[in-house]
């Protein structure tokens, strides 16, 4: 089996998920190289963070520079000098997001307009399976269907069985040597169609299980209240994935129940837009208070940003729009998730993560409360 | 004394400035650390690189964010977290470049507008030396006059003989503790007013002297003769500076003629177009020609760039307008310069100085002949 439960604390789970370019560590937070790199990060920095796998996206890395070239050049890994575990996404979130690009879903596929040069592009379960057997990604994701939280039932039901219909045909294709294949449960909030879609897959036997169709625009509390009757009915056996979080609470969220892997843009966007995760809350280091303060972003990160440099010079290079400051305050961001998440895991190892996950979110929600802090979530 | 000779080979010398920060061996080139960043380089990473001393730009730091600022965190070693040695230039290079901000220059000192708010603002020697202390430079710079190529020889005597009483002025105001401060001849391509503002300046003491007020928009023939027959009657025990070159070429020019530093901003300013320093020429890396290349950008560079991508992912970056790739290059350029620079001291210490910048200028004239190349000057 490629995955291993090592602990369990109530629903939370940790483990390890076994690849062919190494052991992950589970519950695990992957940062996203959207195209070929995490914005601004070194791959060498990136491991010297704590990273244990990163996410490709097939959208992308499809229109540029393309799939072909990137086989040629050594598959993903080799391209973008990480030699550590990748999971690539399937495309289809990327697609399903950008409706207006849509020209029309059927059995076969989905046809859209690249954003790239606007020229019609067709993504089927055959081409996402292509795709990602070129980029060579130790995780593939199935193609799904994602409607938005705003759709009908009937759409919703037509999503969720084209999503499994696609699922039989995306395990039916070539796939890379060792590359592990997780489906994708649709369904939305919908108790029924989300327990018929998560039981389908699950009978198709794949590696792991993504809870898609989330993040679409429901409402937070729904969402996660989602997640918390849905994940138990995931095979327990076998990793599982929520697509798209990354602020803190809803990392500690999500892993409280039963959640194993998860990926957010987060902490290089709001590196690049000048802010920090922080304990004291997110700092927006364009704050005049910073102008003088001689002080790390955290006293105890042992990343660039925070052993070298005091607030008041990346609040400088922020203003003064320097790549270091986005760069350094990217790579804090990202040495926080993954320092949050790697405490989780420990917590759950000790038995402790409701007391973790409480006191976690009780300094957020206090340094949220104290004046002058951002507090909207990403 | 603050500077040894250790060989010479013709013109060139081979030396070592000493510095409260460290020892420099020149010739050196110096990266551009404008705005108390050099851009999109973590210092920890400049000194892997090889750089022994960096610059910093007076009129940036002075208005963003302010010499006091600066003073308070540290000095620029502090903030900007470089615990090598630093050269600060004077400011004066900026207002004069910036001729449109200028709207008086008289025997006291010189009023232009900021560039960051338009406001009225004036330079003066005690304000450049005042700036340069609270920075705490390891070397400080006098305030001159430099006025534009095309200047008539009465501006011209005048811009000269003001640098003088500015550079007295300037000599006798309050300094960092160990700080040097180097003269700045003015003189432009004349030779008795270049002999005058040099021989005033020797006499004054400095500890070092830059040949100010060239590449102000003469010829670059014109600009390499007059470094040919002035920087001989710069004091021989003195460190000399020529401010503001960085091509391949035109580094091993000025060594050649008894340079012993030199700054520029072109490898960053290249790294961020997407352009790389190779022997192969000035490669942009957005030409298709690379869209496959497997190669590094150079075989046997150390660099981060080299060692770990290809050329065709950095073309990649470069396309998609990644920081990663703006930060790669800008890296292998820096890199390229410190190690041409090595070189050429390696070169006059074997007393070949004159074969390594024969076959160097070789191999670049062959490679900016090749189809494909770009041959302009940075």
């Amino acid at each position: 089996m490629s995955f291993e439960i090592t602990a369990t604390d109530g629903e939370a789970r940790a483990g390890v998920l076994r690849t062919s370019h190494g052991d992950v560590p589970t519950p695990a937070f992957m940062p996203v190289g959207t195209k070929g790199t995490v914005k601004g990060l070194d791959p060498a920095r990136l491991r010297e963070l704590g990273t244990t796998i990163l996410l490709g996206n097939t959208y992308h890395l499809h229109f540029r520079p393309g799939a072909e070239l990137i086989e040629e050049l050594g598959g993903l890994h080799g391209f973008m000098g990480w030699d550590g575990p990748i999971l690539s996404d399937s495309g289809g979130f990327q697609v399903f997001s950008l409706r207006d690009t849509i020209t029309a879903v059927d059995e076969d596929g989905v046809t859209f307009r690249s954003i790239y040069d606007g020229q019609p592009a067709r993504f089927t379960p055959e081409l996402a399976a292509d795709v990602q057997r070129r980029l060579g990604s130790d995780v593939a994701m199935c193609l799904d269907v994602c409607p938005p939280a705003d759709v009908s039932r009937e759409e919703l039901e037509l999503a969720t069985e084209t999503t499994t219909r696609w699922a039989e045909r995306q395990l039916a294709a070539p796939r890379a040597d060792g590359q592990l294949l997780f489906g994708v449960a649709q369904g939305g909030t919908d108790p029924e169609l989300r327990r018929r879609s998560i039981e389908e897959l699950a009978a198709l036997g794949f590696d792991g299980h993504a809870l898609g169709g989330l993040s679409v625009g429901e409402e937070r509390g729904a969402m996660l209240e989602t997640v918390s009757w849905s994940a138990p009915l995931l095979p327990a056996d076998r990793p599982r994935y929520f697509m798209g979080i990354g602020d803190p609470a809803g990392i500690l969220e999500v892993v409280a129940r039963g959640i194993d892997m998860f990926d957010c843009v987060l902490p290089t966007r709001l590196g690049r837009t000048g802010s920090a995760l922080t304990w004291e809350g997110r700092l927006n280091l364009k704050n005049a208070r910073f102008a003088r303060d001689p002080q790390p972003l955290e006293g105890d990160c042992p990343c660039s940003a925070c052993s070298r440099f005091s607030r008041a010079y990346l609040r400088h290079l922020v203003n003064q729009q320097e790549l270091l400051g986005l760069i350094l305050l990217s790579e804090h961001n990202v040495r926080f998730l993954l320092d949050l998440t790697a405490g989780a895991r420990a917590a759950i190892e000790r038995g402790e993560l409701a007391a973790y996950k409480a006191a976690a979110l009780d300094r957020l929600e206090q340094a949220a409360a104290a004046p002058g802090q951002e507090v909207s979530r990403g």
